[in-house]
C-alpha cells in the first residue's frame, strides 16, 4: 500500500467542513481537525485522521454531543474543574489547557481538571500550547480500557498517556508524549494488519498469559473478553511492569478520580448498571511558570545542555544516534509540512467516502 | 545470614545521636534519621539505615554541610525556590515539601524547587507528608548518574526516582514511588551478594549491549567505565525503554534544571572541570488540594472504588493477589512496627563500629 501524500492545510479544512456538516461550531470543527492533523505531521497516524470516522460515528450515535460549551464548575486562581458537558474531546482539551496557561502565566502555575469529555487525540497536543508561552506544559488523559494491571488479566485501565514539555533554547523543546503502556492499541493494529506477531511483553491473552498471537489480543479486546496490552515494564514484577501500572493509575488519579468522572474499566459507552450511556473521559492539564523557580533564560541553557550532553554521549554498539523525546516527531513536521502528510489508502477511501455522503469537495492533494 | 529486628523508635534515636555527634543540629538530625527508618520500616532496606555509614562519609569528607539551613531563594504563593546549602538532603526535603503543603493548603497548589542538596532518601517520604494533609503529593529528586540512555552506553542520568501519592477513604492511600530505571542500584547490589545473574534487560555492559553480569556492570559503575541500568522499559525501543528514559529525562528536567543545579552526568563530586566540588543534587516538591477541583469526600470515595475494583478483578493464571501502589510497604510498616525492623549483619556491624567511635550507647533491640 504505497501512501498518498495531502497538504495538510487542505487537509484540516476537509476535515473541518465535516465536522460542521455534523453541527459543531465551526470554531470548535477547526480545533479538532488540528489536533487530528497534528498527529499525522508528527507521524502519529494512529491518532490523526485515520480516526476521523470514529468522531463521525461517535456524533452521530449520540455519545458525542456536537454543540455543547464547556463550563467552568469551579475556579480559583490557580485551579479549575471543567465539564466538557458530554463534548468532542478536543475543543475542551483546547479551552482547559489554554485557561491552565492563563493560570499559570498570572498565578505561577495552573491545573485543570476536565470531566464527561471524550477522546481528545494526542496529549503532546494540549502540553506543547505552553510551549509558545516559555511554560512547562503537562498534558494526561485517561481512555477506554484496554490494560491489565500486574498480576491481572481483565482489562482494568487505560493506555493512559502523559505528556511533559519543556522549552530549550538552541535544542528543540523536550516533549515526552507516551501512553504507560508498553504500546498503545494502535501499534497492535499495525502488526495485526501486516499479518505479524506481536513481541513477547505487549500483551497478554484473556488467561493473563504473554502471547504473541496479534489478532488474538485484538478479537479479545473488542469483545471485552479478558486480557489486553501490558503495562510499561511488561508482566509481572520482574521487569517492573508494576511501575508503569502504577504510572497508568496516576494518570486515571489525576483524569478520572480528581476530575470527578469515570475511571478505568468504566470509560466506555457500556456503563455499570448495564445502561449505555457517555463515555465520560477525563483530562488533567497544567501549566508551570519557570521564572517563578529561576531565570528563564537559564532554565533553557541548562535543557540545552542536558538534552545536548545526552545527544552527543556515546552510542552503544551498532546505535548511531541517541534521541530526545519529541526530536523523531519534529523531524517529521518538519518533513510533511513540505512533502505533504501521508494516509494510507484505507484513510483516503474513508475520506473520500465521507466527501461524497457530505457533499464537501475532496481536494486535499499536496 | 539472619536478620536482627530492632525497634525503630530507638533506632532513630540512635541515628539521630550519629548526627548530633557530627555536628548536625537535633531537629535535622531527627528528621534524617526518620527518614531513613522509614525507609527500613517500609521494606526499603537499599534506601535504610544501611547507608547511615554513607552520610556520615559525605559530613566527614566536607561534601555534606552539617550545620547549614536551607534558604528561599525566591517565593511566590504558589511557588519556591529553595537553595539546601549542601546540607543533608532530609531536612531540605522535609522544609521543601512543608513549604508546598502550606501553600496548597492556602492557594490550592505548591510547587518547590530544592537546589544544592544531597541524597535525600525515599522520595515517597516527602510526597506522603501530603496525605496527612488530604493533599495530592508529588516528590521526585535526580541522584548520581548510573543509567544509560536509549541506544547509549555511558551513565547520563540518575535513577532518578518519582513518587505521587493521593488519600482514599477506606482503601489505603495510592502511594506510587519508583526510580524511572527498571530497577534501582540497590537491586543490583543485593544480586551481587548473593552471586546471582541479572535477569536481562536490567542493565547494560560497557559497549552498551545487555548483559546478566552483575559484577561487571556494578564494577562498570564504581569506575565510571560506562554501561549502567536501564531506563523503565528495557534496552532500545522493542519495549518502549524510551518512555523509561523520557521520564528519568522528566525527573532531572523539574529536580535538576527547573531547580538550577547540576543534572544527569554532574550529579556528583567531580565536576566538570575535573575539580571536587558539592554534589549538587535537586529535588522537586509539589502539592493539590484535592477540594479544589472536587469535594474531597467524592474523590476518596472514587479511589476506594478504583483501587477496590483493581484489588478485586480476575488474576493472571497462577497469580493470586493484584497489587495497589504502596500496598506492600504498609503492611510491612505494620509488619516491623511490631515485629521490629529487620537489620542484615552488615548494617548492625557498621552501627556497633559508629556506636564505638562516637560513644553512643547501642541499646536498639526490640
Amino acid at each position: 500500500m504505497a501512501d498518498t501524500y495531502v497538504d495538510d492545510v487542505k487537509l484540516t479544512k476537509f476535515c473541518t467542513e465535516v465536522f460542521v456538516r455534523l453541527g459543531v461550531p465551526r470554531k470548535d470543527a477547526h480545533i479538532t481537525s488540528e489536533v487530528l492533523v497534528a498527529s499525522d505531521l508528527r507521524g502519529i497516524p494512529s491518532h490523526g485522521v485515520a480516526r476521523l470516522m470514529r468522531y463521525v460515528d461517535g456524533i452521530r450515535a449520540g455519545t458525542i454531543l456536537p454543540k455543547v460549551k464547556p463550563k467552568i464548575l469551579k475556579e480559583s486562581s490557580t485551579t479549575a474543574a471543567i465539564d466538557a458537558k458530554h463534548g468532542l474531546g478536543q475543543p475542551a482539551g483546547f479551552f482547559g489547557m489554554n485557561l491552565a496557561i492563563k493560570k499559570a502565566k498570572r498565578s505561577g502555575v495552573g491545573f485543570v481538571t476536565v470531566r464527561n469529555s471524550n477522546h481528545y487525540g494526542i496529549a503532546g497536543y494540549y502540553s506543547m500550547m505552553a510551549l509558545k508561552n516559555n511554560l512547562i506544559g503537562i498534558s494526561m488523559t485517561n481512555s477506554a480500557p484496554l490494560a491489565v494491571p500486574t498480576f491481572g488479566r481483565a482489562s482494568m485501565i487505560g493506555t493512559n498517556p502523559i505528556s511533559v514539555v519543556a522549552p530549550a533554547a538552541k535544542q528543540r523543546p523536550y516533549v515526552l508524549d507516551m501512553a504507560t503502556t508498553v504500546v498503545p492499541r494502535g501499534k497492535l493494529e499495525v502488526l495485526n494488519r501486516l499479518g505479524r506477531p506481536l513481541p513477547l511483553g505487549w500483551a497478554v491473552d484473556e488467561r493473563g498469559v504473554p502471547t504473541t498471537d496479534t489478532a488474538r489480543v485484538l478479537d479479545n479486546m473488542g469483545k471485552a473478553a479478558g486480557g489486553g496490552v501490558l503495562p510499561l515494564g511488561g508482566a509481572g514484577e520482574d521487569l517492573s511492569g508494576h511501575k508503569g501500572y502504577g504510572m497508568s493509575l496516576m494518570v486515571d488519579m489525576f483524569s478520572g478520580a480528581l476530575a470527578g468522572t469515570d475511571f478505568g474499566p468504566w470509560v466506555k459507552t457500556k456503563k455499570k448498571d448495564g445502561s449505555k450511556g457517555f463515555i465520560n473521559v477525563g483530562h488533567f492539564f497544567g501549566a508551570l511558570k519557570i521564572d517563578n523557580f529561576i531565570p528563564l533564560r537559564r532554565f533553557k541553557g541548562i535543557m540545552d545542555e542536558m538534552l545536548g550532553g545526552l545527544k552527543g554521549s556515546n552510542k552503544a554498539k551498532g546505535e548511531k544516534r541517541i534521541f530526545i523525546h519529541g526530536e523523531k516527531e519534529f523531524e517529521k513536521y518538519d518533513l510533511y509540512k513540505k512533502k505533504g502528510v501521508p494516509l494510507q489508502d484505507k484513510v483516503v477511501a474513508a475520506l473520500k467516502g465521507a466527501s461524497k455522503e457530505l457533499g464537501i469537495p475532496y481536494n486535499i492533494k499536496k
